[in-house]
């Protein structure tokens, strides 16, 4: 008989019957995420380029794409090689990038999609625009501009009018505005707080749009944003297209901020664990750890309702998820199954091959991570 | 023209032209490193069964065993797959499982190869015992005795017995003596304080084989130990097998542990870096993230001679590492190329497909990752 790994869970399975660690979708909290994002979007109208970096699935870039989203955010060109391949042909790659390796693998991405990049520096803009011309390829570049995060971006408009100079030099290179995004402001838990930050951020990026406008040069697109801030971003003036990712799933973190408006999402992912060892008194530990779930946001959150009051996920090993026992109940719990909410869902997605769809309490699809590892 | 995802490095290439971020190996260090086990498990007539969770390659566990390896050490059974695939046909599974997929798996394997287990639960034994005896296969069952890490494994001789007389009650299961680690032991430190915890560890164990053989039972095998405690352990006269893991490879969290004895072993591992942006003042920013390193046990360090003493990584990002400047050189460093040693290699080597492997600076080849991601 010959060896073969089995797949995770079948189509038709119940939930219970997934082979755990598992990465598992509620469909219906999915479905609706993608369908309050839609609605948010014709509503205000303000484009939405979800980030793929969040989930790294052609399949949900499809589903976001056929509710509205005008493309797809990509931070890394490798990344976007899974999403070009299945005919998603709006691409925006949200970050900087140097290196040959990296020009060519942005080349072949402008052959095939409509591609845009973002820049800081002049010396990543030159050989770009040699390369692209060499190709006969055309490439949008949208300089990023610092709006607070303190980390990529120019800091003030007269770096900006330098990229902007070189990138009019170069044929196949064409300005398409500006990236405007402030990762943190988007984890500010105090809801007024960072309606402030997100204020902060958009005012910056409104007085980078008009000093371009001063010198005629028109700002087509500013793009950014995330889950956090939609609200504010949308009702800016200055965003013309948002770029959230978290907002499909929903990890611990995201849903720690305080929500006071409309734009509150469900939890739709999960990992299915089971318990293993039951052996220490007062705690019992779980077959999901550093290698199921990102803790760099804080550790899972037990979600399934029959044991959220009666356990907590205390500590990560390699392999072991430990979680102390909160009530007087001393029943051997060995053999449940739980439900954990990932504290990150970005670098927990990046965990795992599959994402399998349930709704109710059966598995309705197996769908690939496809560009998980794809961080070149 | 098709769109195809170029390798990360071809064969023949320096390590400049490795695509970043990339898993790469020194294999001087690393040969070093098998060497140096190899032999130690010679003079000291001790087994060495590496724990192939540390690497999860098909390619190094043939290169452990080349050199001497008993056979190996996974902590999953999914993991065991492609091991077993590539003819590795001794495995031993240091880790409990439960439910019908995991049986089923055991039993999969176990026609395969000579197959081990833990287990700390009545319940763990009962089903793998039917299942065995009805498709025809015999496990060796290893039960885990907790020798300090508070985790897995009875904690008294009763229970042990307990284990013993359900395994000798099922046809199809062997027992094969006791696993007795303690992961927590490996990582103290002081190098004395370590080798009290190792001895603490096998007094332990020590007391549990006494008891068994008062009652006429062997322990043909006491496995356990690791990269941090092999020379305590190989000393204590009880041990008869060593899993060490990292010594392969050697991270930043391994290597900062005090050595005072013979057996520290060189970093092998590291991952090659871009600097991809430098727009703020006092910091720079690579291309190597949460999703490209793992921070559990500590941000990574800088290695790369060059930059070793004027840049220290600070904050993981999913996809940005940042760099604090630490001398006052304002050359602009936009394109250089750092090395980093992980912070702990396990969880990093799961965030990849490939190591590529170099000697001197030209790579000398491409390792798959087989068993990454698999956590089943």
């Amino acid at each position: 008989m010959q060896l073969k790994l089995p797949p995770i869970a079948k189509i038709g399975d119940s939930l219970d019957q997934v082979s755990s660690p598992a990465l598992v979708i509620d469909l219906d909290a999915f479905d609706a995420n993608i369908k309050k994002m839609a609605d948010f979007s014709r509503q205000h109208k303000i484009a939405v380029r979800p980030h793929a970096k969040a989930h790294k699935s052609t399949a949900i870039a499809r589903a976001q794409i056929a509710n509205g989203a005008v493309g797809i955010c990509c931070q890394k060109l490798s990344e976007a090689y899974p999403f070009a391949l299945q005919g998603i042909d709006n691409i925006h790659i949200s970050n900087q990038f140097v290196g040959a390796d990296k020009i060519a693998m942005a080349v072949a991405l402008a052959r095939h999609v409509n591609l845009s990049i973002c820049v800081d520096h002049v010396a990543q803009i030159v050989p770009l625009g040699k390369a692209a011309k060499q190709a006969g390829v055309r490439i949008t570049v949208i300089p990023e501009v610092d709006v607070g995060h303190g980390r990529c971006g120019v800091s003030n408009a007269d770096d900006l009018l330098g990229l902007l100079d070189v990138i009019s030099r170069h044929d196949a290179l064409t300005f398409g505005g500006l990236q405007a995004y402030h990762g943190g402001a988007q984890h500010v838990g105090d809801w007024d707080q960072r309606q402030i930050a997100a204020r902060l951020s958009a005012d910056v990026a409104a007085a980078y749009v008009k000093q371009l406008d001063a010198r005629g040069v028109q700002c087509k697109v500013v793009t950014g944003g995330g889950t956090g801030s939609v609200e504010f971003d949308a009702s800016s003036g200055v965003y013309t297209e948002l770029q959230p990712g978290s907002y499909v799933f929903m990890d611990r973190s995201y849903g720690s901020n305080e929500w006071k408006g409309t734009m509150k999402f469900q939890h739709s992912l999960f990992i299915v664990s089971t318990i293993m060892s039951t052996a220490r008194t007062g705690k019992v530990v779980c077959d999901v750890g550093l290698k199921g779930v990102a803790v760099d946001s804080g550790m899972p959150l037990v979600a399934s309702q029959k044991h959220a009051s009666s356990l907590r996920y205390i500590a990560a090993n390699d392999e072991h998820g430990i979680l102390e026992v909160l009530d007087d109940d001393v029943r051997d719990r060995l053999g449940e199954r739980l439900l954990l909410i990932p504290g990150h869902c970005d670098p927990t997605a990046n965990l795992y091959n599959q994402y399998v769809g349930f709704r109710g309490n059966t598995v309705e699809c197996l769908w690939d991570i496809d560009a998980r590892g794809l961080s070149q």
